[in-house]
């Protein structure tokens, strides 16, 4: 069994439509690099229950858990003290997140709301934020890191060490220009074959109508045997690999 | 309490980072102009307790709950079962969701796979796919629509009559230069003042590096006023407000 992660992305403005989120995409493809699987993710808003509750799920079935938002100055950055909450304790001062946050204001800038970025979880390890101010923190198996994409990947390459997977992922993908209704019993027969690759059937509507099949595993050699068999399935049924 | 709406994003092309969700965008903006908050998201994997277990906790605490993704012929299309057995009832034989996929592949092409979308758990009603011939349903407050994001809105737009919300949600935006740590004191007693509405700060890294302030309501008088006082305050300690 690979190690997993999951991801909790906290945020009022990913689920009002207002931010795309553009963590989940790029979290993915880094856990899948260090061989970790993400099975699941949650969106959540500003709300203590609601991160409470998603962090205590996910950290109990997960490996690791991967938390975006909510770490700032202001009323709606709520994260910490919900971590807090979630592993049953105080937030006090954390003297390193708080050098940090000096040095980067100057001291005789501190004030409330950049002193409050310098309180984490008792426990909590700081995680450094090499762009603005305010710390993440790794508490057990969960990386509390900022929303803003290039702050959360600076801070994702600091903890990432820390993360201990297996054997990455490889995939492969055939394109096929046949409707996937036309192989579905080939490629059930080939999943059954090869169980421990997972393969995906994603039809594309577009200019050049057809189906991307994706194979996804950790075994380059039988990720090739199973391709070479899927492109046999195809051509016997009269259907051309496109690019 | 506005009526609310989860979304569950059923897929591991998700998960993988192959592919970027453009549904969750997409419909955070329709169900706010329906009405309904958007409070939860998931994403879970192609895996029928994931689907069972995630559609079971949506479904108890909010109104609604939209699910995309793996409603079609493949193995790895495997949303009506697990949505039938979350609901605990049988796939059955749906004899409209059979006649619209006996007429768009014509009767005499119709094989296993093509027949397997003709399954709906017993007692969906179908949501008629103008796209493609599978067919989405709906049962009791879940709405099962496509994965793929112009077969996806198609469906939403067929559904959308279904969903009772309340009065659409409007927003304010004023942006400032201000670093948010200068002024998340202002921010946090407006917040109290108007509680009603919901005041965001996102960072904005960029070539001109600042804070969009968001607030979000139904009654836009008082959006306004508090918009009018968000941008006296910010004034007041030296802010500028840009476009």
């Amino acid at each position: 069994m690979s190690a997993t992660a999951s991801v909790l992305i906290i945020g009022n403005e990913v689920l009002s439509g207002r931010t795309r989120d553009a963590n989940l995409p790029w979290l993915a493809v880094e856990l899948g690099k260090l061989g970790l699987r993400l099975v699941e993710t949650r969106i959540v808003r500003d709300k203590t229950e609601a991160i409470v509750e998603a962090v205590n799920d996910l950290r109990v079935r997960n490996d690791y858990v991967i938390t975006t938002g909510g770490i700032g100055p202001t009323h709606d950055d709520i994260t910490a003290d919900a971590i807090a909450k979630a592993f049953g304790v105080e937030l006090i001062r954390d003297s390193e997140a708080f050098r940090t946050l000096a040095d980067h204001y100057g001291s005789e800038n501190m004030n409330a709301a950049r002193l409050k970025m310098a309180y984490l979880p008792e426990g909590a390890v700081p995680v450094a934020n090499p762009v603005s101010g305010a710390a993440g923190f790794r508490i057990g198996n969960v990386f509390v890191l900022a929303g803003v994409p290039i702050i959360m990947q600076a801070m994702f390459k600091v903890a990432s060490p820390q993360l201990t997977g297996g054997a990455p992922f490889a995939s492969r993908t055939v394109s096929v220009d046949l409707p996937e209704s036309l192989f579905a019993a080939e490629l059930e027969q080939l999943q059954e074959r090869f169980a421990e690759i997972e393969i995906g059937s994603y039809p594309v509507y577009g200019d050049t109508p057809g189906v991307a099949l994706v194979m996804t595993g950790v075994d380059a050699a039988r990720l090739d045997s199973c391709t070479v068999e899927l492109m046999a399935a195809i051509r016997a049924i009269g259907g051309t690999l496109v690019d």
